[in-house]
């Protein structure tokens, strides 16, 4: 309740500051005999990191996790499982310029507005360093999930500039920069953001999560449906500013014998004949792919200066150097992946729970 | 963690179904001595009620509200607060077609893969009959924000026809059945709506609420976040497909020194000079307006037939008679403005508890 | 999180007071496809409800329930349960006296101090009422658990008056009208009573719940053990100043070689040679009876005078007159029961969950 | 929800095994501001550390705490709080003999039985190494509480023999190692360990924690009574078979006039003339002294051979011997301190969430 725990049944909390000694997470409710190992989660972290190419953060860090506890013997034994993933390249000094001014798109005026103190070190708890411990319980989740269930991200828009859907192919979202399903589009986005960094600006993007396999039947209505535990789980990650299942808010524009899909039976199964819903109905998973798509803001870390005020109220200027990606969408596709994997294991168990179906 | 509840500190359980007895919501951690009477919660039950206008469902319920317990001598007592509101016009016959096929756009295939059973009168459970009880606890939580917080919900698109922001007034959204702060567009609406529903079809909507006076200070990162509980807040309103705070989804176009808000000294207070966040950083309130949008898709229960799969497995085609919202959206900008107002009572209590700001 | 709620998975939240127009409960996550009908929960409401003897209060309350939501065509459909049970015996005039006199031994005191506002009639919130709906739960709890396993409470000791163990029979806990299961104390309880009664006094008893059937394996360690929840549960009850499990309290004065219970293997299967341990090892049941204690104060509501201050801060006396049990815990027995079935429903369901065991 | 934590606003969550790397606990919903340093913590550690005297484990562990977020400049931020502390005196060897049978008394066999695999290294996550985490965490309630409130805790029984309650004097409690306040009793208690060690035996003990300064209205009626969640807080201390509040088991005996505390007015003052309620009316802290007690069964791990299975289900015999504490109750004081001291911070956070008092 206190904030920083995510999930009901899979429950995870995450620990730690960016420039602090170490960021973590203790993810409790995993189910016993599950084989897990560190280079499972390392595998994910990896995607996440910075400095793997010039759109994003040159901050180094090597993010590599060890696990405290709840494994033995290779398998997970059904108590909690603790984190830690230590900072090596940590740089407080850089932060020294801002310890006392508020950057504009930051959390730094409302934390000193809701707790009289902050840890300005690049963030502190604020900063998007705490995505890495999402992407570890986001690893776990997935061994929950089982094969059978995939979940993909890709960046389908950055700035203006939104990929062609009918150019989209998977393949090619692990062969750029930018996990872009639009070749032709990566290319665009890599002059526009190169533009954009030499500006000294930033740029906004759009991600999608596609996860498939999820049996029908997940979700807890009325309050814990399961596009309302996605919307919370997204909105939650650091500079999102909006969620949309399906055709999100295209469906305001659609008649209702439009939007609402068929069905059909196919070799004895039911299908649908379009997914308007993103495989979601009265918050409960229908079996169809679970599509959801979020915003995430403009880096607010620039170096435009821009106009703001200090800890004792007098009117500054700022301009944010040290170490900053210039377009934050990029790293929250695994972010988001994670996310959504966390929602779809604790939904399992909750289900399994509830029903007896395992 | 059942699913039909919401809220830590201030916390809600409704219960009841479309056609049963009767439906409810139980409030509890309201804090004692506020004043509370029955006409303080029917007033806003009456915005949401249907037959108001044509452009609404004509069932015809009073939705008469009576408060069960936790009031004593006119005050709250600080024990669970029970409201009641009985069902009068139920007409489960209207129901009994559809009682073996499934309605497109509907929870009928979700709620029978999950549950193996359904009411299938009205939608049950999944029926938006159930957002009275939200509205009825949205009125407690407007009680505990006190009358320096103003929430206030305005529809600003119906189907592809979106208002002029240049046009808001708040006035006008009381004088037009669609809760339009453009006069002109709520002709246009009117006209269109008709069309609508004389072609058995529906129409989808935006809806905008506005939280004026909130406190900076408000939200308890990182996962409990103030955007984040408004995004499962919103979207766990029946037919929500999405939703966005302050920019939105068109952040994603913006640069980073358009989007961060600027600040400056006003008046010995810090004013932003945009509010491009919507009131909120880091999952914290601002002091700022806080503004939330949520997508409502088009009515599913429509005349027009469609295609669709009995609980067999046969295929069979369905039009939906009965009783019903052309435009669903309408009924929701009651249900957003009492979600919305849940949420910052929940926070409020949750604040003062860790910082002892009263 | 707001104090009326119970359970994680199987959930239940209490409302109402003693005079108000009602008292309820609403069961939130009761498995789909359960038989449940009015007659299920008030066979066990009938084993509680008042005015059966003349050793209980002759207030006269049917408690009736009704079924007002979650089950269609006589099974639960996974939605809400709510149940209603009407106060029809109110007297709030009986309380007039004591409305700003605080009753030593009551929460009056407490009520005041917490919320500055108390409903006195009858103890309003804090009258052992509020039982019949835990009552009401624990019946729905019984179905979920199902017919492998049997809950049965005995009252085991009534003032001074400790039954004698070896004569324990289960059969005789129905003849007699204190759930004894020794039939020669249960005599001697019966003079006891009149006298304590006649003396316009009030005695204290103590309870045992036996729950057998258990599977192994229920129980979340370390903070949600099996024997914590019931700890808190039994606690929780009107007027309950300890609990134990097992051997308890006796166990301080046990060597290590005679408390743990040894273990053998009897046609394949496990054995205990004892039951110290009272089910639970670990906070996870063994397989074994799960044992559980706890004592009932006596009543405080009784004839006798008492010294005690009013609102204004006077001192004054206190005689409480209306109808009062002379031994609460009589009363206890079917509430016992409910709460340790509610108990091992909710954990039942956490097991499968986790583990995937149906 | 997962069993690993405790409490609702001030919330804990504890990690690690007895022989894994390391243990330790995040506490969440901490309020900012209030100064903290690593020998704020120690201190209670340094109570609790095993191998202080001949009567406790000979474990060799510094229990050296790391604060390794949630700080800053020497003051809590209102983040999370990760406490680390390694394992450093690991002998996993010593447990391989018993890594096949269960060990009477433990929960070898439940842990098996739930999750089908265990750490059976020293118990592993069923260690009572554990509690080290919830001193750790009581350490910071301590500082949430203030300096106006005292806790508390002493050996008041070992064995059968129980202390002088009229000889009670806190002094002694420091200077003898069994907490004890009767100096008398100390010296039995040696003479009575020493004999029950050499025998290969164990004791059981019985402890009192009693906590003054606490003010009036915490608590929430009526499932998380005050009495119940320290009930349950107790009773999830390993070993522990129950618990009592105030005159506890022996109220079954009274009667209700000697039972129910009288109150007067002193210098303006409410004040009650006894205190058979320990505290603690309807759930609610009345102003006096809390008093909890909790029974410790004798540790199970014993020289003296017992009958028991393996885990292919045959009968063996086991002897335990490792390094274990001939009376886990004495190093269970500090833990029983700790636990009331989660339980009245984290009421503390809720009364001023409810009520605005601060």
């Amino acid at each position: 309740m206190a904030g920083n725990s995510f999930g009901t049944l899979f429950r995870f909390t995450t620990w730690g500051e960016s420039h602090g000694p170490a960021i973590g997470v203790v993810v409790d409710g995993v189910p016993p005999r599950l084989p897990l190992a560190e280079p499972d989660i390392q595998r994910w972290l990896d995607k996440r990191k910075p400095g793997q190419s010039r759109f994003t953060t040159q901050r180094q860090e090597e993010d590599l996790v060890k696990i405290l506890s709840g494994v033995f013997d290779g398998v997970t034994t059904g108590t909690p499982i603790q984190l830690l993933i230590e900072n090596t390249d940590q740089r407080p000094r850089d932060y020294r310029n801002i310890a006392d001014r508020f950057r504009p798109g930051h959390a730094d005026y409302t934390y000193w507005k809701k707790y009289g103190v902050r840890d300005h070190r690049g963030g502190g708890r604020a900063s998007a360093r705490e995505t890495a411990s999402r992407v570890a319980a986001g690893a776990i989740a997935r061994k929950i999930l089982g094969p059978g269930v995939t979940i993909r991200g890709a960046l389908v828009q950055i700035g203006p500039h939104a990929i062609d859907r009918g150019a989209w192919d998977w393949r090619a979202v692990e062969d750029n920069p930018f996990w872009c399903p639009d070749a032709a589009m990566a290319l665009r986005w890599a002059d526009y953001l190169d533009t954009t960094r030499k500006a000294g600006s930033s740029a906004g993007a759009v991600i999608e999560v596609v996860a498939s396999g999820v049996p029908a039947g997940l979700g807890e209505p009325v309050y814990d449906k399961l596009d309302g535990d996605l919307a919370r789980a997204l909105m939650t990650i650091n500079a999102v500013k909006g969620v949309e299942i399906g055709s999100g808010f295209a469906a305001a524009a659609l008649k209702g014998e439009d939007n609402a899909d068929e069905m059909r039976v196919e070799s004895g199964k039911v299908v649908f004949l379009s997914n308007n819903a993103g495989g979601i109905l009265g918050g409960i998973s229908t079996g169809q792919d679970i599509v959801a798509r979020f915003v995430v803001k403009p880096t607010s870390s620039i170096l435009h200066p821009m106009r703001t005020v200090d800890v004792e109220g007098n009117e500054v200027e700022i301009s944010t150097h040290g170490r900053h990606d210039p377009c934050v969408g990029i790293r929250a596709v695994p972010v988001g992946e994670a996310m959504v994997a966390c929602v779809l294991a604790d939904h399992l168990l909750r289900h399994r729970a509830l029903t007896g179906d395992v």
